[in-house]
């Protein structure tokens, strides 16, 4: 077990510079303070402060998500997370990230000074310096629709395959025959999923699968402009989307070339985000149900830090039948 | 809500003979209890009177797997199962089931007769009359080893493509080039996994895939005299094996047949049952941690039974290296 001694010995400096450099004492410079953290880390010591709380305390780093208002994508899962760790008493801090956060404090380092004893991650990019320091860390850290080669690290997020099977189902059980489907982006891991799950889909209903009736969009709304116009193209009589967001858009750039929906296009989104049912027509969605995501992202941290190494927990998604999609038009 | 007076007035008999029925009272025929319980599960009374329990009581549902031993695979899996639900002061009742069984009491039935609000079900086959009634039924239920598309049921087990390529790659970085892949039954939802994942791990490995390196044993001894001999005849220098039990068959029939392991051929296991350190020599395997699978199943099951429809939860393998494992023999 690696002790605050073994800590002094090994920077040859004193043990109270250790313990004030751990617990952030101001009389001690801020190289000095990254030091003794990034050793201590190095060490091993992490495990053995966060081991010592009754209670533990986690955090919940967030990045390239909004979840401050009940409409965004990451709110009902930090809140569904909270509830799952306030009904066993666990302390959580929510705390926002950045690359050039990420750039000043290393990952263990975050967690010792913080006493944290593991962490849910949302909305890391490859790119990341986080998802790198991942591949080695110790300590139990779950990412949502990410994945990491470590035992440490475990995975939570709602089955893409199951997801897109839903979508295309219901749009060829109403008689369309050429589907379109307008990803997120390309650098994702649930992205790639959702496209092999999309070609496989239109395999499963007979469909033909044809590239080119799929595109990497973005997460906003902008990309229908550019997309949609090629698909119809194609003969698209339904637009199948990765997100809400970008549905809405594709609802826009319908409107704007003259086209009813579901009359000449079907539509439909994906999260089921408060705005799909505001939508003009309101949004055939594939639901996610974040509270549930934030809540088993909880069951499965509270797995790792007791030492079951669960690798993924998968959700199921549900199909939610509004406005947007009908039959498909007759052909003239 | 369904209420005792529902059924009584659905069955056209007396509200006594309902609660009777219900509560297994001697003095109502068997026919009027079955009756009572079928309709009852069938109106979806069997989630109210589980509700009403302040400690929740579940099931656990054994067929075709031995769990009466610490040797046997089933043992650990239940007794993480019962450690994790002691934990939490639920109460456990493990049952052994049969076609038999199956036939005489609908799966519903016998969970509404127990009081039990959700079961754990291992080994069950497709062919059993409770896997078509999982499909339907609106019963929290996690299965090991196997899925059904209905959101009360969840599927736990070890994730078989990182098992089988970690396999793959160990064999393969010890120089095999020819390694055939003796799997288990045919009919089983996680032996197609395993060939898919075998088919792509020696892709992933820069090997040729050749169906004729895969046979379904089963999981028992004696396949390895058929298959043995033939896959030695393709050239293998190495056989990967779905089950301790099947490496412990192909050991002797190497023995048989006057070849040296791992000097002539590498064997490895799946599963690392005690059985597995004892073999001569002792096998290098994939360990599925089974105390986690148990710990997991019941993490699932409160999931579900807290209304997450968590569809899968996936644990990680782990190599266990030891000596039937070694060098690929330099060929003549």
């Amino acid at each position: 077990m690696v002790t605050i001694r073994d800590i002094a010995q090994r920077l040859g400096i004193a043990v109270s510079t250790v313990s004030k450099g751990l617990n952030g004492a101001p009389d001690v410079s801020a190289e000095t303070r990254q030091l003794v953290l990034d050793t201590a880390v190095e060490m091993g010591y992490a495990a053995k402060r966060a081991r010592r709380q009754a209670q533990p305390k986690v955090c919940v780093l967030v990045e390239n998500m909004e979840y401050a208002n009940i409409g965004q994508f990451g709110y009902e899962i930090v809140a569904g997370f909270r509830l799952a760790a306030a009904a066993r008493g666990w302390a959580v801090d929510v705390l926002p990230t950045t690359p050039e956060a990420q750039a000043r404090t290393k990952y263990g380092s975050l967690l010792l000074e913080g006493g944290y004893g593991g962490a849910f991650i949302l909305g890391l990019t490859p790119q990341d310096a986080y998802m790198r320091a991942l591949a080695g860390t110790g300590t139990p850290t779950v990412l949502l629709d990410n994945c990491v080669p470590n035992a440490s690290v475990g995975y939570v997020g709602t089955d893409s395959w199951e997801g897109v099977e839903l979508g295309m189902r219901h749009l060829a059980g109403l008689g369309h025959r050429k589907i379109a489907f307008l990803n997120g982006t390309r650098d994702s891991m649930v992205s790639e999923e959702r496209r092999l799950a999309f070609l496989h889909a239109t395999w499963l209903c007979g469909l033909s699968a044809d590239e080119r009736m799929m595109a990497y969009g973005y997460y906003e709304q902008n990309c229908a402009r550019e997309y949609v116009p090629h698909f119809l193209a194609q003969g698209a009589t339904a637009i199948l989307c990765a997100s809400d967001g970008i549905a809405r858009g594709v609802l826009a750039e319908l409107r704007r070339l003259g086209l009813r929906v579901p009359g000449d296009v079907s539509v439909m989104g994906y999260d089921d985000l408060p705005l799909a049912a505001g939508c003009e027509p309101p949004l055939t969605t594939i639901r996610q149900d974040r509270l549930a995501l934030g809540k088993s992202a909880f069951s499965l941290l509270d797995s790792l830090m007791n030492g079951v190494a669960v690798s993924k927990v998968l959700l199921r998604p549900q199909l939610i039948v509004r406005e947007s999609t009908g039959p498909a038009p007759v052909r003239k």
